[in-house]
């Protein structure tokens, strides 16, 4: 894509009233835009970073056999009634709003009622179990404040999975799946590294859950690391010798870091089954609840983390695999020889399938041009000027550990993937 | 993919309540589920046919240089306020909730003011413009009476596409651009033929409008047809004589039909440029308003009115480019040859990169399969049988026309597009 065409620009100052270090940055690279707090567009490249989330995600639960599928996001009250979550009380974030009879509508905060109440019309034998379904759906919380950028929005995008098994065997076997197509989510998009399977305590619907942190500065929870074992516990499990013991675990040796939560999955159990009647029938005609699980990654969240761990003091730095474009590549100069050169290399790359954004603004300094390239954080940043013409090469820089090495014409295709 | 994995199964009986044709068969076939009167969910099949009618869309948007981005549901009220539509007295179908701390909040009904006041934050010089902006996303209407099935929904998916341009001339050429970009969409989707370009009044943005409209008796509109251009006009202009004259339309010749209207392209001249203050200095300096146009197509109204269209007393028929699967492959008979046979065929087919969709299922007899594939609508067939081995072939039948064939082992792979 040509970086004259595109309509975002780059801002040198964060927008006023904006905390959050990777909102900043997003916004002054422009790849969102804050509608309101907590409420953020994505603007094209940003969508382009969202999009390889949602692809990566999606192939991985594809190939536990997931089904996707696509809820709404207006819902009724009489479903949520059937668990009690419909009060105010109870989901402290709701929204609502109404149709013109006045009839309350939900908002969707989330979707394990509508879900399992669908399910209700399709499943009810032993045969039909066990089933893994997703979507990613737009969730809307009311949030007190939203203080955090994209990492906690009132209107975010959620993968959620449910999964729906016979027995205990059956859940524990997939969740175990699960466990794994997580870790591979969070390597592929970049932050494997710095992310943690830690034992947290399981809110209202079970004694423990399985989160994913990410250690960062910018995360709201404190985990507690062996890094011999890569395992770690959250805070509020660091009392209870039962789990330290469990998981042979000794408190000496636990390293405490500020981290976000960039995913969860925990086991459900009967609660929403028996509230629908979701049961089936085993092979002598018993009728048993099933048993649920539910796997979410909110895919802002995961976006503004990797802003978080990956940026460094000249802007975003983004992995390879959910990069926007693979190379950014930058003509430093207007005359007749760069241009000509610039343009030649811009249409070679596109016809060998390579994904580039190219700099061809005329009129800005090299400087400008320079800082935007850090700013936007392409993993490769392609020279091509009077210097690298000279020398009958282009100039990559890669953006991640800022090595710099002059590439022969020939060799260029080879040094960036697709 | 297995259809013995599919959670979705076929339907006898319509849902109570329904009374949309199109909304009956997808319900029945297991494409959609009705969560409420206007608000329905895509499950598998009916969300890979969704997928498919946005990405035909997105090419064609792409071709003609839309940028795509992805604004919010979540509105603020002085952001509309600036145009004076925040009113319920001016937008009639407003959903409205509030923060907790009772600020008020629109949810999209649709995104002109937010994008016009978006775009003041990146666009003010003549080198700007024009710009082509885009989106998938739900739009929220609070409408009185939701009896259309998915052609007119409480909450859909719209592509809406925005043009900005400088002057009259720029915006006419594309405004061309974009007709024949909807005739391309049109004809891919498969109800290009039944599709006719429509001259119509312009509601409270301009005099005229250019509808899209494709005659089906589902369809809430009548046009008026001269077949010999393939041009029409809405009912509301037949007594304008002007318009007659100026499409140089003869009254007698015209055929009254009823119609669906699947996209709708209009000017919006300088409403929302001057009420946001979206200007561009053009090359003396001279501030100007900027032209915008609007482009709208709904995916629930484009898959309906495609079932309305093509869909026969048996069931579903999908044109091939928005088909969830090229062809179903279905295995009559559970004996030993007919399970080795059927599956060697559907590994060799995935293998080729074929989309197929395999009746793999036991225990279930050959009149209700064969109904089930009628239902489900995949434009081609393929019949595995003790027959068809011992004819050393496979039977191919075509949904559209339904004409069988045998075709030889060897030649299968030729007769599926991927």
């Amino acid at each position: 894509m040509r970086q004259s065409i595109l309509f975002t620009k780059t801002q040198k100052e964060a927008p006023k009233g904006e905390v959050a270090r990777n909102a900043i940055l997003l916004i002054r690279a422009g790849y969102i835009y804050k509608e309101m707090a907590g409420v953020y567009a994505y603007l094209p490249l940003g969508l382009r970073v969202f999009r390889n989330i949602e692809r990566i995600i999606r192939e991985e639960m594809d190939a536990v056999g997931g089904q996707e599928l696509l809820l709404t996001s207006l819902q009724s009250q009489a479903v949520w009634e059937k668990t009690g979550r419909w009060s105010d009380d109870v989901i402290d974030n709701w929204f609502k709003t109404k149709l013109v009879d006045e009839t309350p509508l939900g908002i969707a905060s989330t979707h394990e009622e509508p879900l399992t109440n669908l399910l209700t019309h399709y499943a009810s034998s032993h045969r039909d179990f066990p089933l893994y379904i997703y979507q990613f759906q737009t969730k809307f919380r009311n949030e007190l404040r939203a203080k955090s950028g994209i990492m906690r929005g009132r209107e975010f995008v959620m993968k959620d999975l449910y999964s729906f098994c016979r027995n205990e065997e059956e859940h524990a076997a997939f969740y175990a799946r699960m466990k794994e197509a997580y870790t591979n989510v969070f390597k592929r998009v970049g932050i494997g590294e710095q992310t943690y399977f830690t034992y947290a305590s399981g809110g209202s619907f079970s004694k423990a859950s399985d989160e994913f942190q990410t250690v960062t500065d910018a995360g709201e929870d404190t985990i507690y690391i062996d890094e011999e074992t890569r395992f770690s516990i959250n805070e509020e499990m660091l009392d209870d010798e039962a789990s330290l013991k469990k998981f042979n675990l000794s408190k000496e040796k636990l390293v405490a870091k500020k981290s976000a939560e960039v995913g969860n999955i925990f086991p459900l159990g009967t609660k929403f089954s028996e509230a629908f009647g979701l049961m089936y029938r085993d092979e002598s005609g018993n009728e048993k609840p099933v048993i649920m699980g539910s796997y979410g990654i909110g895919l802002g969240r995961v976006m503004g983390t990797i802003v978080e761990v990956c940026a460094d003091e000249k802007g975003l730095r983004w992995p390879h695999e959910v990069a926007p474009f693979s190379a950014h590549l930058v003509r430093l100069g207007d005359s007749e020889t760069v241009l000509t050169a610039a343009e030649k290399t811009y249409e070679e790359l596109l016809r060998a399938g390579k994904e580039i954004f190219y700099d061809d603004r005329k009129g800005v300094s090299a400087g400008e041009k320079l800082a935007d390239a850090d700013l936007l954080g392409m993993p490769m940043r392609i020279v091509v000027s009077e210097k690298t013409i000279a020398a009958n090469a282009v100039e990559f820089r890669d953006r991640m550990d800022r090595r710099v090495s002059m590439v022969p014409y020939g060799e260029v295709f080879a040094r960036i993937g697709t």
